[in-house]
C-alpha cells in the first residue's frame, strides 16, 4: 500500500481506503461487511470511510460492530463520520443541516455507532445555507477541543464556503477544515482540479475523493444498459440511476466506452485503471473505494500496481477521454 | 406544524412551542403534564421551555420525569432552561443574580432535574445589575465548551446590555448569545419590535416570546371579571393579577374586548388569533404556549391554520387594537 | 447576615465568613468543629475558607468531613482553598510555589479533602518568585474551563503582581484574578488601604481579610501577659508569637490597650468592635473570622450589630489607634 | 539531593535524574527496575523519564508498574513520555511522526502504560519535516487544557523549529513548549552551548539533557574495546555502537582516554565527574542518568558532591578535553 499525508497534516493514510456509501447496510451484509474490511485491512488501508447519511446510521452500526469483531487496534486505522447530507429529509428538523445542535448530536451518534471514543475524521457533509459558517466552526471546534473529533472538514462545498470557514477560525483562534471529500473521477474533474486549484497550497487543503469509477460506468459495466444485478437496477435507489448516466449532452456512456476500450488496449482492467488515473493527482490524499466483494476490492486495489507500471503514452491517450 | 430558524442560527425550532411557565407543578399535576407534552410533540412541538425559577425547580423536574417516560428521543427536541428570575427571592444568596457561580450550579441543577446531558438553550432570566456582564459572558462560554449547553442567550434584557454581551464575547473569543426571550403580544409590543429592531440583522438574534395571550387576557376569560377556576384567581400567584390586568390608562380589558369582538367577526377563536399575530412578525423564531389542558393545547395550535388562512383584510382591522 | 459581593463580581458572600486558620486541626477536634460550622452556618455564614497549607491538609480533611456530615447543601456555600504558603517547608520539591503542578496537584488534592467537585475559590496563598506569573495564570485558567475552580485569586500578592496577572490574562483571553486574601486589622491598614487603592476600581477586585483581630490582639487578651491556655503559649506555633506581638516601635500591645478601653468606653466587646471596623471598608467583602468556640463565634457574629449601631463619634475616636 | 527549576517554568526537578533509555525491557528486567526506583526515589530523584520509542513501550510498562507497586506519591514525582522517535519505524503509518492523531493517541497509550492520569512532561521526540508545526503546537495544547499533560517540549529540535512552535503558540493563545531534551556530554556541546543559546532567555526554555557518559564512553569502559558484558556488545542494538565510537576524526575513544586519565588525576571515578560537568551548565534542568545496577546509579549519583568539592582547576584542566 502507499500512504499519502492528509494535504499537508501530519496523518497518513492509504492512498486507497475503504468506504460503506450505498453498499454497507443494502447489498452488503453482515457477513460480507466482516470480509470486506479485514481484506481491506490487510491490504494496508487505514482509513474507512463513513457517513450518518449512509444508509440512516447502519452503515455505521454495520462498520463499528465489524471493526470491533476484528479487533483492529484503535491506533492503527482511521475512521470517519459525516454529519448532514444536504437534502432536508430527516424527519426531525434539529437533525437538519449543520446546526451546532445537529453536528454535536451526530458526532455523539456516530461515536456510539462505529464503538470509538474519538471520530478521525469528521465532515461537513454537503454545505448548509440555512446555518452560518461561523457556528459549524465553533462547534467542530469545541468537539476537536474535548477530543472527540482530530480533523474535521468539508465535504463538497464551494471555495468561499471553505475560505469563510478558515476566515471565521482564523479571527476566533478556532480549529480550521483540514480536508474535503469531493467527487473526482475521470468524467467529473472540474472542481478538485480547477475550483479547488488555490485551496491546496493556501490551507494545505487534503482531499479524500469519492466515486473514483463514477457510481460503477467507468468499469464499463453500464457499456450495454443496466444488467438486472446492478445496483442501478435497485428500485430502492432509484435517484442513482439519473445521476450516473447523466444528460446526453455530457456523453458519460459514450466516453465510458472509449475509456473501457483503452483500458481493454492497455491490457490491464478498467476500474483500477481509472482509479490509478485519480491517484496520479498529486492532491488527492485518498481514493474511497466502494465494494460488494472481496474479489471487486482486490481488483480495485491492482491500481497501485497499475500506477507503478502504466506507460507515459498510455495516459496520454486517456486525456482525450477525461477532457 | 412550521419550523422557523433561531435567529440566525442552524437551529430548527418549531414556530409554537410549549412552555412550562406557572402551569407545571402549579395547576397541572404529572397526568396532565403527560398528556401535554404527548400532544404538544405529536403535533410537531419540538421546543420545550422552562426555568429554574418556575416552581422553584418544580416545574423542571416535572418535565423531566415526563419526557423520559414519553421516551422522547434527545436529538429531536430541544429543552431550555433559565438562570436567575430578576428578583432576589432565593434563600441562597450564591443562587441570585447571574455570577459564575450561580450559573454554574444553576445549569447543572437543571441537568438533572431535566435529566439530560445538555440544555440546548440556556437564558440568562433577567438582567442583573449586581454581577458584571463579562462573568456571566465568560461562565456561559464555558459552559458551552464543556458540552453542557449548546446555545446560550437572554431574557428581557435591554438592547445595550445584549450589545455589551456580544462585545465581550467578541473580544475575548468567547461563544456569543444567539437568543432572547422577550413577552410579546398584542398589547405588549414596544421591545420586541423597537428596541430590538437592530440586533435581529446585527446579531442574527432570535426571539423565543412568551405570554403571547397577555397571560390570557386575549382570551376575553377577563372581559367580564375574574372567574373562580382562573389562575388570577389563586392567591398563590395573586401577583399576577396586576401584572395582566395593569394601570387603567393602559386599556387592557378594553382592548381585548375589542380584539375578541374582532375574533369573532372574523369567525376565529381569539387565542388562535392572537397566537397567529405573533406569528406574523417574521423576527419571531418560536411563541411559547402554556397549557392547562389538551384541548387548550390543540386549540391554541390552530394558531398555524390561522395564520395561512386568515385574510390580510382582518390583519389590517386588528392593527387598530395592537397600536 | 449581611451579603457583598465579592468585589465587583457577582458572587454574594456573607460579610462575615469562618476561617480554618490555625485552629482546625490543631486546638479544635471533630466535635468542636462541627458545632463551630453548624453555627457558622445557622447564623447565614456562606463562606468557609481553608488552605493545604492549615495543618497540612488536615484543616481541609476536617472540613470536608464535617460539610458532608452536616449535608450542607453544595449551591449554598462556598469553600476555598489556597496553593503554597510562601516558606518552602513541603519536603517534595515539585509541591512548591505555585507550578503549573503544584497549582494542578493541590486543586486535586483539595477537592478530595473538602470532597467537593469545584472550590468556589481558589488562591494563590503567597506570590513565589521562582515561578513565572503568565505559568500560574495559564494554570489557573486551564482549572477554571475544566470547571473545578470558580473564582481564583491571590493571597498577599504585591500591586505589581497582581496587575502582571491581569496583564496576562487580558493578552491571552485567559480567565482572570478576582479577589485578593490580604491581612486587615486596625494595627496593619497600609496594603488594603492603600498599596491596593488603584485595584478595586481598576479591576474590581475583591477583599476577603484575614486576622481582623491581629491573631486575638485586639481582643485584650494579651494586655496583661499571655495566658496559659492561649494559642501563643503553644509552643507548636511559637512563631506566631513574634508575629503577634511585632517589634516594640509598633507598639502593639499598646495600641491594643488604647483600643479595648475605648470598647468599654463605648460599651461593647472589643472583638466585634474591631471585626466591625473592618467592615466599615467598602472594599473588605467578607472578614474572615476563626474561633474555637461556638461562644467566641457568636460574640464576634455581633460585630454586625456594632456596625449597624454603633455612634460615628465613636468611630472617630477609634481612628487614633489605627493610625 | 539538588533541585533545579526547569527552564524558568515553576517545577522543581532534581538536578539527577533517572531514564529508562535502552536499559528498562532491555537489560534490566522487573526486580532490577524495581531496585533502581527505590534507590532513586531514596537518594531524591524525582524525575522519571521515558518514552514510547524505548522497549516499543516496554519501558513504560515496565515503569509504570514499579512506581504503582512502591507506591510512590504521584504529587511528589515527575513522569515523562515522547512521542514519535524520527525513524518512521513504526508499521501503523498512523503511528508515525507528530501529527494531532499519533500524538494523541501516544499520550493516552502512555497514560495507560505508566498508570497515571496526568503526563508531567511530554516531549516530542524528533522534529518531524512531514507534519506543520502548527499540527503539533494545537494538539499539544488541547492535551494540556484537557489536563493530561503538564508540561510540553521537544526532542532535538533546531532553533528555527523551536521559535516557529513559539510563534505559533502566541499568534493563537496556545500553551508553548517549556523545555528540550538534548544530547549532552563533554563529547557534544555545540547545540546546547552555542545553537540553543538564544533560547534559554527568551523563552525560559530549560534543558533535560541525555547520555551525560556519552553512552558509557566516558566511564573509560571502552578504553581498551568493547567488552562482551556492555550495552555495545548487545547485537540488538548493535546502531548504539557506531552512534558511540563515531568517526576517527572525533577521537573519541582518545578524547575519553584523556578524560579517565584526568579523573584518576583528581581522585574521582570518570562516571560522576562527568556528570558533574554536565550540571555546571546552568541552562542543564536536569542530567538524566540510565543505569542497570543499583551501584552504578549510587556512583553516578556522587556527581553531586564531586560538583561541590572539585576545585575549579580541576575543571580548568577538564576543558582541553571537551573542547
Amino acid at each position: 500500500m502507499q500512504y499519502r499525508r492528509l494535504g499537508s497534516s501530519g496523518l497518513q493514510l492509504s492512498a486507497l481506503s475503504f468506504g460503506a456509501w450505498v453498499t454497507f447496510g443494502g447489498q452488503v451484509g453482515r457477513t460480507t461487511a466482516r470480509k470486506l474490511i479485514a481484506a481491506a485491512w490487510d491490504n494496508g488501508i487505514n482509513f474507512f470511510d463513513n457517513a450518518e447519511g449512509y444508509g440512516h446510521g447502519v452503515a455505521e452500526s454495520l462498520m463499528g460492530d465489524v471493526i470491533a469483531d476484528l479487533r483492529l487496534p484503535r491506533d492503527g486505522y482511521c475512521v470517519s463520520s459525516k454529519v448532514f447530507f444536504g437534502a432536508n429529509e430527516d424527519p426531525r428538523p434539529t437533525q437538519r443541516g449543520l446546526s451546532r445542535k445537529h453536528v454535536t448530536d451526530a458526532c455523539h451518534a456516530a461515536l456510539r455507532r462505529l464503538r470509538v471514543d474519538y471520530l478521525d475524521l469528521f465532515y461537513c457533509h454537503r454545505p448548509d445555507p440555512d446555518t452560518p459558517v461561523e457556528e459549524t466552526v465553533w462547534a467542530m471546534d469545541a468537539l476537536v477541543r474535548q477530543g472527540k473529533v482530530l480533523y474535521w472538514g468539508t465535504s463538497e462545498w464551494s471555495v468561499g464556503q471553505i475560505r469563510e470557514a478558515h476566515k471565521v477560525a482564523r479571527q476566533n483562534h478556532l480549529v480550521a477544515p483540514t480536508m474535503e471529500q469531493p467527487q473526482y473521477n475521470l468524467l467529473h474533474r472540474e472542481r478538485v482540479e480547477l475550483e479547488y486549484a488555490p485551496l491546496y497550497a493556501e490551507y494545505g487543503m487534503g482531499a479524500t475523493v469519492w466515486s473514483p469509477l463514477a457510481s460503477g460506468l467507468l468499469t464499463g459495466k453500464y457499456n450495454d444498459g443496466i444488467p438486472e444485478q446492478s445496483r442501478l437496477a435497485d428500485p430502492a435507489i432509484s435517484w442513482l440511476r439519473g445521476f450516473v448516466i447523466g444528460d446526453p449532452e455530457q456523453r458519460r456512456i459514450e466516453r465510458a466506452r472509449e475509456f473501457t476500450s483503452l483500458a481493454r488496449e492497455f491490457g490491464v482492467a478498467p476500474a483500477p485503471l481509472a482509479i490509478a488515473w485519480c491517484l496520479r493527482n498529486p492532491h488527492v490524499s485518498s481514493v474511497i473505494l466502494g465494494a460488494t466483494s472481496v474479489d471487486q476490492l482486490l481488483q480495485n486495489l491492482q491500481a497501485l500496481e497499475v500506477l507503478e507500471t502504466l506507460e507515459e503514452a498510455c495516459w496520454h491517450k486517456i486525456r482525450v477521454v477525461a477532457n
